[in-house]
């Protein structure tokens, strides 16, 4: 990084969860925040949370940062190139394109740099802000040709003292990375879902945590993601017309009884699942999973964890299975190949069923 | 339950990871369990483990467990059911209308009753097994018109034993099930991970949680599934004929700028997730999930549970998100509404950064 350029003060316009969230997270390194929101209650309880002051008509920003809901991204963009002629103005909506088009006949064009941090919460509204919801997350920079390098870096600076990653892509690709990595799966586990919507009950029994895990996104506000996936309808629907080929495959290869082409179409899914990348961005481990029983009351996962601790094994992610029918509860804990013994010996040795 | 009518022996047929957890869940209970496979080899893995002894010609069991490949069940199950004419037989596979089918002509069809354990694992064979690993678990138990009764109790107090919890349904029913809560789900996750196969790398970095969720099943075996799959193709191409048609809607809205219309879809999504019977099968209880960074190395995870055990709070589910780029990973705690902010202040007051 260069020298600072950003010195504050920045404006939030809107103050929902990522406004106020980001909002924080400034206020946490010492720049002055002015808070903005058509709900002047947002503001009060933004404000409130220590999250800046409310904005001043006369108020001159260094940085504008819109926080607004999909559909009024542009125009919040647009007028605060308008109201603010010497600010940069960036916003964190979850398509880049649109917004940029939006804004290509504006004089103040090349103070606008796009950005998305991928970092989200079941919740919304100030309440639920936090200026950690940012940590270690990726945040996509995505600067239109003509934007200025001193306001790349300044959005870029504020990433950083987000704690964010910064992530550069010309904001045609953003479109379709997240339209790959985050709109399609969306809309695929919500259609997934649907089909369990009304089925009867006993059927609903045999769901395992397959299911739940496919369809968990699928939970997510329907207003919010209508309005994100529109947003993003050109690459969504290329993806979309792809998949749906695929599923015509796969359709004719059941009904076929070919299950050579079915199995295919399978392993063409294991190398997806192989290409996401690994923790921390690094390459994929191979990790394994050990299963442990454990009785569902307080205590008894700080018990597991401080045994698991004891090992000194890295635990690489924990799922609960929630069984339906008993009060005991599957705990399965990731770990590399080459380390599951240990773990399995330690907690074997201190009395817990484990299995693999 | 009845009388105890299941005495031993039990014969298991196929001492892959199934079967030979189902033995050693057996031994555990003090039945003799004789085993049988193809291949020698896992016979003796088996039996090592101390699974049962290897079935000798002249063995007479009570009870035939067919725990073979999902193409190979319905020969099987013949073959048990005219090499022992006083043995019940079952089988754990996944599907229960084909085998079923398959004996409807052979005279000793009455003593066959299908059963299917949701329980597995990413690992096979024998190697992997585990008493423990239907602990919990939901186990159909399909019995056809003309099944004994004390064969059905023979099944299910085998299912006791193993610590499953019995679900009954009809064949057909059971199938219909498994389509819609199991491979139905599992197909499409491949086909949403199969669009991530060969993406660029700088799009896959930002995957996110949501596109690993969906696409975590479809690292499954694909010959396995393939199989499994296709055994179940009727009920399985019926539902894919539902969910593209959807899919047709959704393209439709999405091209079409229907942002009300692909809300509809989405919500029609929601209510399906909310449709899934919640942990232990009782009603869903609304859960709100706590975030907080953990630093990633051994003890940080056993240190985070000890101090919410403290607090008292129940820890609903757990995941662990995995950030590209920054050694710490955040913990997403689930726990019920009206005790999160309990669990916050004391993970705050001992240092952890939380958020919600």
């Amino acid at each position: 990084m260069a020298e600072s350029v950003l010195t504050g003060p920045v404006e939030i316009v809107g103050t929902g969860l990522i406004g106020t969230s980001l909002a924080l997270a400034l206020r946490r390194s010492g720049l002055e925040v002015l808070l903005e929101d058509l709900d002047p209650d947002n503001v009060r309880t933004a404000t409130g949370l220590g999250a800046g002051r409310a904005a001043r008509p006369e108020d001159s920003p260094q940085l504008v940062v819109v926080a607004v809901p999909p559909a009024h991204v542009a125009d919040a963009v647009r007028a605060a190139l308008d109201a603010h002629p010497d600010a940069w103005v960036t916003d964190v909506g979850s398509v880049k394109e649109a917004p940029l088009r939006a804004i290509a006949d504006h004089p103040g064009r090349d103070r606008y740099v796009g950005s998305h941090p991928m970092a989200g919460s079941e919740r919304s509204g100030p309440l639920a802000a936090s200026a950690a919801l940012f940590d270690g997350r990726p945040w996509a920079v995505t600067s239109g040709p003509g934007a200025r390098a001193a306001a790349v870096r300044a959005v870029e600076q504020m990433i950083d003292l987000c704690g964010g990653v910064v992530v550069r892509l010309s904001p045609y690709e953003h479109d379709r990375a997240v339209a790959r990595t985050s709109h399609v799966p969306h809309l695929i586990s919500s259609l997934v879902a649907g089909t369990l919507a009304g089925a009867s009950a006993d059927h609903l029994a045999l769901s395992g945590q397959g299911v739940r895990d496919v369809t968990r996104v699928a939970g997510g506000d329907p207003e919010l993601y209508s309005q994100i996936i529109s947003g993003n309808a050109p690459a969504v629907a290329a993806l979309l017309v792809e998949l749906r080929d695929r599923l015509d495959l796969a359709l004719d290869a059941v009904s076929g009884g070919d299950r050579v082409g079915l199995s295919s179409l399978l392993a063409h899914g294991v190398a997806g699942t192989r290409a996401i990348p690994g923790k921390h961005g690094g390459p994929l481990q191979t990790t394994v999973a050990v299963r442990v029983a454990v009785p569902d009351h307080p205590g008894e996962l700080a018990r597991l964890f401080a045994d698991a601790g004891d090992s000194g094994v890295n635990i690489e992610d924990v799922r609960i299975d929630h069984d339906p029918g008993r009060l005991v509860g599957l705990v399965e804990l990731d770990v590399t190949a080459e380390h599951s013994d240990e773990l399995i010996g330690v907690l074997e040795s201190r009395g817990w069923v484990t299995h693999r």
